[in-house]
């Protein structure tokens, strides 16, 4: 059985997608697309597919069963609670909205239906190290999670468009969402400082520190560096109880030489999180081939959302800026219990 | 489009890659299957396949386009030819064939069919720590290669089952496809040193350490450890004239506890190379597709049973026991050069 | 020419020193003991040492060259000030002394006799590690550094003896210390973060996260944990503009068995910088053989009582606590300038 | 108490002992020394040392109680000979002798006095990385060692001075010493494969594969490269029965740039064993001063030679060389037992 997907939005990464759902991945095919730019939509279109004038038509088509949204962020609420109107499954990539607000329009929407349908594109939970990570401390023998370092150094960032709040609204939320999914927990507070800035980033506010609080009262603070030039370079520690566990160096030939001995590092996040990627689309097609969708949650979308708003708010305060949830529907599972 | 497959035996081996064919890869389907296990054969079809009586009634079938053999190694030379008369692309597990002489019949009619057909199921090629480590011997920066150091620990093996001549003939024919493939270059000659016997083996000779010559006049040794208990344990390393270059520790958590700082080995060939034999297929189907074969080749099958054999004479000689291959079809690419 | 020692404090870490002077080190010899115990002060006396009444009376003593204290932390003031008064070269162990006032006094002292007598035992400072670590970072061709990340991660603490407060006013200036001299800068502030606690330390307030901004606007965070069971675990990672340095894993043989492949972690601070404390005294010998002092001064001494005093503040307010430091007097080198 | 003691031999080797002896240790004095350059000795001899005319002479003084050879190979056994007839504990340099009649001779004179009195400078036995790998292998948690692998690159070698045999005759003996020493065991055969030629030794033999097979059964593989170019580079692994033993990587601080996340990699031998060489020293001046010798012993010097030897004709021969040992005196130690 095949299912039959239509792609909202076909820019760098809507035709990657493409790529992966028409070359790499079986039981899915690809047989509707739409763009705001109509030109690049019928170039992104694969043999077979149709192109739709709008993302609503798209939707409402008969022909697809399931939608995956690659438009930019604003257009997302729209285009989600249109998906969920129309009970189809789908992938949105991040962010799931621009607003706390939408976040839980679409939130009541979804629950209002009564099924999961939409899953968010943080695609870290599907990379094998951090699986192994998530199982290791899961598997209870290292005791409790305290604390957790996170790691996110970009070689570089287009100079211009991207500007000193992004480390903190685009960047931040993959740490803070693998930090959630991690310790299986909630963020309670974010505190943020700055450091000297790095001359390489001009005026870019480069390197954050970022603390966020959780529920369970463990910390996690995260370096965030977006101008370190030499790779792309993700790291996590989990310091527990009983032990310590830390997502691996990547495979990569340990070559000895006049440099010394020493293992190349990822470029930029393609390389690094390929295989994620894929594992996400492939978990995402099981399930919307049932009807419904796992793994990333519009639970998770939201907070977020909320994380983003309060590291804006704590860089120009200074102090530690609440995150105040609302209560988990029971249709994204268990709520977070606060320690005893 | 679709590549068409039949499937011949549906062992182990046969069940796995018809469940990689079916669930993981796209662009392919199972469309025929066949085992001289009738009742094994209709449980390992997928839904729509058909089972066929005979291998040659697969292969002949009009609505197979290529084929999979997975039957046991004495039955492969007749459905390989039946594969080249039928002009039809195939995928032949290992061992290619059993002798030397089987291995040339089938070279010559694939050579008379006058394109490639066959590639061989060596998967290591298909493994990127494999890939990265070829690429930077074949990037030229540390110079030419001079020395390979290849270890094959298995962390057990079926008592009873497999034999002591099985290290040579088995296992070591991994060591030696991966040798010339990563050196490029072709074995000459073969010796075998037995060590003192690990207790665990029992009667099992075990460890072997084998040195390969070769036309370029690097040298390989291989350890081969088939009863080590702790895991599937698989290294490289190769000293070239500028420096050297190895495989990586396996992805792994890296955690901190009682036991020190530490990742886990695979424990076996599945975990290790999951990855490798997903990409083997996809270059395959990709071939395929085409009508031809790419990747390991009956010359590469051909080599293996020379070396082996080589390897078997060589533990009972103690002797440098010679591989005197035939001259290379054009078929199979340009011949590796003696140095200067 | 051997340079002749008295000791003050022949308890664990004095006997420690003693054997180090005696058994392992050149140029130097204990001639002179004392201690408030004179029963252990005659078992700890080396052959041929006089064993004198009074931590005075020793530092008088014309046999008396140079001296080592190893007394509790309240008596140093005055033994200090005696050493200065007298003219000789002082080891002492940390902390210097046990308040802001005592330090200021020291210092005092030592500013108005005109030459550096005083060598405060933090003894990071001489390990292998940290200086390779420093000099790849004063090498510059990382650029500035922007984050200093320490993890200090004791196995246990005596329970009973080791209270909340110590990590703070205890553990925390071996950090603190360490991360002034890698950065060559001046602590200007503290916050310290108190995440859920371990279980294995009962009542104990562990583990501690704590903030340390500097004058150059880098910021350090240090994670301390005295109770993570698994060994002693001290790691460093700077972050810098333009790439990163780490503290390496301590050499370990590296084992591969059923636990993975794996390397032993120190047991304890012993272990861990035995080499540290005999090249800590090995240049102490050296400059007190030329009537003078080098290495940790009464400066970092003075500055360690006042990042202590900063984090006892900075965990009761849960606000960024100021440390303000006098003028640096001359004798102690450049002040750390304000960054542009 | 302070050994006094008198050094032959003041070129490159004999000052940095005599700097060792002088600055570094403990407990030691170097009261005499002497060359055949009158001048050289004149320059190298320490404050208060008495300069003799010949090597006899120093031996014999009653000024010194223990001596070390730095002279040339040639003149070892005349002068250990005399050490050996005063009764003198000495250290000697690498080589012990030249030929295996002298190492009998050196061994009889010594067994004839029936005391230890010689220790031969193999370094590596008192390097901290060899003997953690010593220990795991004597715990015996991993079962009997059965393959060990030992790889021995050097940067490079004095071009011209260094000839083709020198891999065999100068560099193997610390891999053939290390071997016996790892494995508790003796060598009975040397076999020598030469495989292609690095470009970068001209017309030297580099580099050399040597099988080594010792009387347990376990067989010793040594990659030696002599001009590898990178470094200094020295790895040793031990397979068990049970599981693999390797040396760690020299700590070196770990830098993330653009060549990659690495460490440094030892420039010479200098580097590498530099506390090696402080420890070997150590022991010795407390055996010494007790009249005897520990460590590398004279049967070692011989057994070295041995293989040495072995070596030079295996190359020529191509076959598998013996090495056959006389009956192990008791001075030296209870004789490897064959496995049963």
């Amino acid at each position: 059985m095949t299912l039959r997907v239509g792609v909202i939005g076909t820019g760098m990464i809507g035709q990657d997608h493409i790529r992966r759902l028409t070359q790499v991945l079986s039981g899915v095919r690809v047989v509707a697309v739409t763009d705001i730019d109509q030109g690049r939509a019928l170039t992104a279109a694969p043999e077979g597919a149709e192109v739709f004038d709008t993302p609503q038509a798209l939707i409402r088509s008969e022909s697809v069963q399931a939608v995956v949204i690659c438009s930019w962020g604003p257009a997302h609420e729209e285009q989600l609670l249109e998906c969920i109107s129309a009970g189809k499954p789908v992938f949105c990539e991040k962010p799931l909205v621009t607003s706390e607000a939408a976040a839980i329009r679409v939130m009541d929407a979804e629950v209002a239906f009564g099924r999961r349908l939409v899953q968010v594109g943080f695609m870290r939970r599907f990379d094998g190290d951090y699986r192994r990570l998530k199982a290791v401390i899961d598997g209870g023998t290292l005791g409790a999670p305290l604390l957790y370092h996170s790691v996110h150094r970009n070689a570089s960032v287009p100079e211009g468009l991207y500007t000193s709040d992004m480390p903190l609204n685009d960047t931040l939320v993959h740490d803070a969402d693998i930090s959630r999914w991690l310790l299986d927990d909630e963020i309670t507070g974010v505190e943020v400082r700055v450091p000297r800035r790095s001359l390489r980033g001009k005026d870019l506010r480069d390197p954050t520190l970022v603390l966020l609080h959780t529920v369970s009262g463990a910390l996690v603070d995260v370096e965030i560096s977006v101008n370190i030039g030499y790779g792309y370079d993700i790291r996590g520690e989990v310091s527990c109880e009983e032990g310590v566990a830390s997502l691996p160096n990547r495979p990569a030939t340990v070559i000895s030489d006049h440099h010394g001995i020493r293992q190349a590092i990822p470029e930029d996040w393609r390389e690094r999180f390929i295989d994620a990627y894929d594992q996400e689309f492939r978990e995402w097609i099981a399930a919307a081939g049932q009807g419904t969708a796992t793994g990333p949650s519009t639970w998770d979308g939201y907070a977020a959302t909320l994380v983003a708003d309060a590291a804006l708010r704590a860089v120009e305060s200074g102090h530690l800026e609440p995150v105040r949830m609302r209560g988990k529907p029971a249709l994204y599972g268990v709520p977070v219990a606060v320690a005893a």
